[in-house]
């Protein structure tokens, strides 16, 4: 009889080592097995898949104990993924988790996450991960209130297994616990964010720009959409994959008759 | 009659203003009609598709005639998307090309990619989007030797159009003009950056780490990859697509019986 190796889970975020969201999800992680954190030592949302090329790296330990290590590190949500599979996991984590990420990852605002690309960049290393986002970005966000629902998929996701070669992108509407519907298996909706920068003048009479926007959705009418079960109160998980080839556009191309050689 | 109003190319990279893959782009795209060009002021490789959020964006006017526009920002290649299409076109470009970039851009690394990037960003907004790359990082590079190819891949673009919801991630083999053997309509392969952190110390005596790493093909045998075409000195060209939806995993999902409500 041997005895049966506990689990690691590898917890990363894109709002930083200090958020709440990323606190709850620690916490409930914490009774699978051994947890290492490791996380942006500040905010980097809207960081993506970026890689740190140009500057060195910090990592800095902040906790260590035998079920759990918490490192935070300058880098990106990708370069934390990279630098703990690299330098500061004994083996391959059984699973990759992202968030409780502050605000929605749903739609085309999934290729904009810094929380998303993790779960990703796990995924292309063959590891299952969940990335997992609560639509309300106040700052008395309620994590503890989708807790249960996150465990059940956490749970089935350990049982049944993430399909091979992607990850999942989990959101939870803005709700107490109460006035959540479900969870819905969805695609991802089309949508789009119209930007307007905000123009200012800075003190030497120059000009600068904020970035800001507003998300349209292309398809309110679809059903089968994580943005319409998130306006619809149900929780929302839209299996993603790191294959970008558009399959069905290869034939058409075809079609361009530039093939040669 | 009416007169045909000249088209309007919107140009920008991810290796800077100063790169001369993106001088020969734009040499390239002249004769076609107007070009607005809008680089980031220094590199910006590896920002996948990230947006500046947390500092103001400043942009620098460095060129205005009456078919050519040239601007710098601070921001990353996707910021300088928004930036065009949201202050300096007058009207929605006819086409978004990005590079050409310095490098490859094939299999995962498209992920990483602030060239592919902004070229999927034009994908989200309903524009025409081509990114172009050459594996060769040398300072020696040569574009010129490419550019009669990349310049059938753009007539073949306006004249059939690019399939709806997808945007092109075009790779040149490192070679002169000479042994490239055709095109090939390709998928992503499937690979895998395999990550070796090299440690130092600064004179602090603190740790620091720099990213390097090794690509790693996880199906070299394939032969309808984007990696297989251009080691067999092809031009590939693979459709990419914003949606992330893993569809065929979705039925799989489904089993575990988590749907409710």
């Amino acid at each position: 009889m041997t005895a049966k190796r506990e689990k690691l889970f590898l917890i990363t975020n894109d709002d930083g080592i200090h958020a709440r969201g990323l606190e709850a999800l620690i916490e409930m992680v914490q009774p699978y097995g051994k947890v290492m954190v490791i996380a942006p030592e500040d905010g980097q949302s809207g960081m993506s898949h970026a890689i740190t090329v140009k500057y060195p790296i910090r990592l800095k330990e902040l906790e260590k104990q035998k079920n759990l290590e918490v490192y935070s590190s300058n880098g990106t949500p990708v370069d934390c993924v990279k630098l703990a599979l690299s330098k500061l996991c004994d083996r391959k984590p059984d699973m990759i988790l992202a968030g409780i990420n502050h605000g929605s990852n749903s739609s085309s605002s999934i290729i904009y996450s810094g929380t998303m690309a993790a779960a990703m960049e796990g995924c292309i290393n063959g590891i299952p991960s969940i990335g997992f986002s609560l639509l309300d970005y106040s700052p008395e966000a309620n994590f503890r209130s989708i807790v249960k629902y996150a465990k059940i998929i956490l749970e089935s996701a350990l049982e049944k297994g993430i399909p091979l070669d992607t990850c999942l992108n989990v959101n939870f509407p803005v709700n107490t616990y109460k006035k959540i519907k479900g969870i819905r298996i969805c695609r991802q909706n089309k949508g789009v964010w119209k930007e307007e920068f905000e123009q200012r003048l800075d003190p030497m009479q120059r000009d600068y720009f904020w970035l800001t926007g507003e998300f349209m959705n292309l398809e309110p009418k679809a059903q089968d959409t994580d943005e319409w079960a998130l306006h619809h109160n149900y929780i929302s998980i839209v299996p993603v994959h790191v294959d970008l080839t558009a399959y069905r556009a290869m034939d058409q191309l075809r079609k361009w008759t530039i093939e040669s050689g």
